[in-house]
């Protein structure tokens, strides 16, 4: 039998026997390591430790040290809960139940469960878990496990197509109960260290809507019962910053099912803010060279069929008729750049060329997907398209990368990059990409950016630079974007005139500096719990006088405050009951100002953090405010030592 | 036989015989008016002098010296036209030749007509008015008249439709002519002082699609040569300010073919100006305590249901089908922003609610009636809408009327108000109607506005004040409006509490400053010809250095003109092109610098007038240019003595 090479995680390589496992090979590097393998992950996949490997396999060994180890026990969690589900149901139906990235879930059917039936299952859960059940891996001929699944036809289902042509197939058994399974799966069920069910709801078998719904049961599990808490605590912390949550007690917006699902309405308040965010990113662009432009959301779909949006997105894409010809709301501002770029002759001297448009587009998400404004149908994205010369994009994409992070800085975001390269499936010839993903490599290098490899998940029009945040609570959202395409300017047959009089293809830039509105919203409501810096802050001060009194010296205060968004609490309240009310509205700053200081021309000045100064010169507090709201700054620091 | 009575303008009343005719009516008055009478005017339609009177008629007399009398005498001119062009092409079918607000036309079938034509049916129309011959009323039965037009489809269907019933019908001859008209007419073809063919397009037969093409022969007519010649020439400048033409040649907006029809694209200079247009009414919107808000453009129709416009907006609306649903693009903004009103509860001490949204609406206008700017399929409405208590109507139409004149002012731009009133049907008590004109008008008379009334004009859900532009070329514009609302707060049942705790129903105004930004800015350009004022232009300010050797401190001048839109033009040129350049780019300012100016650090200014100053220190002239933008005024005035 000849020996097969595997690649292992820091370039070296190994040679093992032609069939050996996953297993073999962590023997093969030490005895240690084999005792201690959970599973692998063979060309980025997770497999089981069983797994025979193939010549020239990356591989990477896990162990219950590895990142990857959460994943494997959460797999197991949702076996124990299956398991623990047909011990009280026994008429349940299994269909799949994956880890997730906050735990696992599962999809049953034939079973009716509510909330209240959790706890029992958590019970029997805690049993099996107890028993420490070994786990264990069963191969068995597609023949029996046809006759083992003749009552379940989602798992008949997944015999035919996820396991077609698999001859044995894999199962995993703890105790009595077995379930057909790929894994990879921790020893014993005994290995999890606390386990939680979190809710119900429903789903589409596949995820489709034209098919069965099924019951899902969401869970999580960690290795510790502390990692529990930790999480559960987060997640509570979550439910409360809420965007929909904290958008209705700040009356931000609303998505009312009368006017569509999916379809935001912004009130005055959350208008406030968007606008502010609105005016600073134009600002930065025009101070970076793009030239603001606008286009309609309805176009004709031959745009759409030109772009290539129409094959590849139509199913997305909200169309309709008008006067026996097809068109289509934008799902997308870029193939409307490009019929701008298009209406003029361009010569070298005038490249690049920097649009920029906050263009509502529309996409038709699955109803039961849209939330709040984290999944939309409409969302307005702060899209810039630049057309340059092919050896300018790694000036250009620098200064995106600048733009981006100065942009950034002002919300205390954490920042993750990836470059994402060249997929199988590309167009555009091999000098350009080399190019072009040689330049994008030298801005990140020489920039210092801390950046991972997304290797072939680059568009197939070309790589591409991904942002993601991390907020306050450690959640990773997709944010910013810088994409070279080589495409669309074929498509649109774009030239310019070069220095050598001939014609020739820019190279298309799509950025966006937030991404989209409606997502940098949501996370900046969750980020900041609602408690936004004083530049976004709808109510940026409200003046609280103590009594009816005051009330003229209140408004002559604010009237000092102009050009800042301040109102006059005058509800017939006592000044403790107002001062809650301002804190309860997140308020960053309230003035209070009773006789005393509308004798001494002073004010009060009170922070979100309760924070408190008397006698303060408002003239002195307005100079402040103006360089806190210019500046950007993220707490409200008037009161700082 | 009794006796009628009929109101004359002065408000005195006539009694004549039952059978009496306009004529008759005028002899009554005078024997002189007798003779000079061409038409009469009876409850404000323009009639024939044969035609009779009713009782209870307000009649006013046309002459020769009546404003309508060009109205006839174009008629009449349509219908030299017509038998000049039957005179040369007898296969021509005649079916309508109306006048209009600019001559008349004549939509003529089975005939085909090219501009080269018009020539010769001219110079036979001048043989007709040199004839001189007499134009005289004819009466047939029905059954002749369908003789008559036994070949011709058009005239029968008039027959049947518009003239269903009448019997005899009435023609018009001249010479051996005869055309199927109600007239009036003038005296004889001699009247005619002198006319033009002006231009040939298609139109639909009754202006539908669905029906059959027709010819559309344009002319015009006057009582005398000068007046033509006028004419003419206020037409060629209209066609030289041609939006579509200044639109182009300053690269302001397009409206491709490929992307659809009536769908602007704003190209880069023509957003510039559309957001600086959009900031100052923000910024005027703000500062009279609207709050902006922002609402999608497609929404469920169910909404559409509720607000009415569905029944009856229905065919001008894009309507599509999302999940078996029916969706419809906004044609109005209006129950976006009461849905939003309705999310929350208000009280009286909470209103005035003013909402804004400068919000892009969709109407599916016929294809053939588009046309640049001028009309379009989507446009944005800078719509404005409040919530009040129905005694406050009057202060706020009033604070609304005089940010209309604010902002109008700064255009240069004659305005022209008219109150449309109750009509017949129209839903809202007595008493509000009564209260509401009363109010508005109670708005225009104290504030010395000048306005007109259009009895029976106002919509059906309240009564209006209309505003219109009269542009440099004299020609008219609809502009801004106010309508008062009492329909859509009880479609979407809004209510506020009272003083009196109970449940109170507000009435809703609908404003906008601009009208749509197309309208404004269509009208902008062809009034401005394009010269638009300091603050609007696209470029504000463009540097000629005399030499390549300049063009460093041309840079130095451009940085110190920061926050001002400046370009250097750095081509080859000779100064004396760059300067025919830049006024052929419409510059209100270009700043010429050459070794004299770098050595004194001053700079040579020259306007668009061709006015021009040398040693001019920048600084002195950036103070200039901020005051001239700031202060928004029309024309550059730096070199004014």
């Amino acid at each position: 039998m000849s020996d097969i090479t595997v690649v292992l995680p820091d370039g070296s390589e190994l040679s093992v026997p032609e069939d050996a496992t996953v297993e073999d090979a962590a023997y093969e590097i030490g005895p240690g390591l084999g005792d201690d393998t959970v599973a692998g992950v063979v060309d980025g996949e997770l497999v089981a430790k069983e797994d025979e490997l193939h010549d020239g396999a990356q591989l990477e060994i896990v162990t219950d040290q590895s990142d990857e180890y959460l994943d494997v026990l959460r797999h197991s969690a949702a076996h124990v809960f299956a398991q623990a589900l047909q011990r009280i149901h026994p008429e349940a139906k299994l269909t799949i139940g994956p880890p997730t990235e906050d735990g696992f879930y599962y999809d049953v059917a034939d079973v009716d469960l509510e909330e209240s039936d959790l706890e029992a299952i958590e019970a029997e859960m805690a049993e099996i878990v107890e028993a420490d059940y070994e786990i264990e891996r069963v191969k068995r001929s597609r023949e029996e496990a046809f006759e083992q699944y003749a009552d379940n036809r989602f798992k008949r289902e997944i015999l035919e197509e996820e396991a077609a042509g698999q001859d044995p197939v894999s199962f995993y058994r703890q105790d009595d109960w077995e379930d057909l399974c790929q894994g990879p799966h921790v020893e014993s069920t005994g290995e999890i260290g606390a386990v939680e069910l979190l809710n119900i709801s429903s789903a589409y078998w596949r995820g489709d809507e034209d098919n069965e719904t099924l019951t899902r049961v969401y869970g999580t599990a960690f290795e510790s019962e502390s990692d529990l808490e930790e999480f559960l605590q987060m997640r509570e912390e979550a439910k409360e910053r809420d965007h929909r949550r904290i958008g209705q007690e700040m009356d931000l917006f609303s998505v009312p099912d009368v006017t569509g699902p999916g379809l935001p309405l912004y009130h005055p308040a959350g208008k406030t803010i968007l606008q502010e965010l609105e005016n600073y990113v134009n600002e930065l662009n025009r101070e970076a060279g793009y030239e603001q432009v606008e286009t309609p959301h309805l176009f004709r779909t031959e745009l759409w069929k030109q772009s290539g949006h129409y094959d590849n997105y139509r199913d997305d894409m909200f169309l309709l008729d008008v006067n026996d010809e097809e068109y289509g709301l934008k799902p997308m501002n870029c193939p409307g750049h490009a019929t701008i770029f298009d209406q003029s002759s361009w010569s070298y001297r005038d490249l690049p060329i920097r649009y920029f448009e906050n263009g509502k587009v529309y996409r038709k998400e699955q109803r039961g997907e849209l939330s709040g404004l984290s999944r939309t149908w409409a969302f307005t994205i702060d899209d810039g398209h630049l057309f340059v010369k092919p050896e300018d994009i790694e000036r250009e994409v620098r200064e995106i990368m600048e733009l981006i992070f100065e942009l950034i800085g002002h919300f205390d975001l954490e920042v993750e990059v990836d470059l994402a390269t060249r997929p199988e499936k590309s167009v555009g010839g091999d000098e350009i990409w080399e190019s072009a993903e040689e330049q994008l490599r030298e801005v990140l290098d020489s920039g210092g950016y801390d950046y991972g490899i997304e290797a072939g998940d680059g568009a197939f029009y070309g790589p591409k630079i991904d942002f993601s945040f991390r907020d306050a609570l450690g959640r990773s959202w997709d944010g910013p974007t810088v994409q070279l395409d080589f495409n669309m300017p074929e498509r649109f047959d774009l030239t310019y005139t070069g220095e050598d009089n001939e014609e020739h293809r820019p190279v298309m830039i799509h950025r966006a500096l937030y991404g989209s509105y409606e997502r940098i919203f949501m996370v900046l409501i969750e980020h900041f719990d609602g408690q936004f810096p004083l530049w976004l802050a709808p109510e940026q001060v409200r003046i609280l006088p103590v009594s009816d009194d005051a009330l003229g010296y209140a408004h002559r205060v604010k009237n000092e405050l102009d050009g800042f968004r301040v109102e006059v609490e005058d509800r017939d309240w006592t000044v403790g009951r107002k001062i809650r009310e301002a804190h309860d509205d997140r308020l960053p700053y309230m003035i209070i100002v009773g006789s005393d200081e509308e004798e001494a021309g002073t004010i009060s000045v009170r922070d979100r953090f309760e924070r408190e100064a008397d006698g303060v010169d408002p003239e002195a507090f307005r100079e402040h405010l103006k360089a806190e709201r210019d500046e950007k700054r993220i707490e409200p620091d008037f009161l700082d030592e």
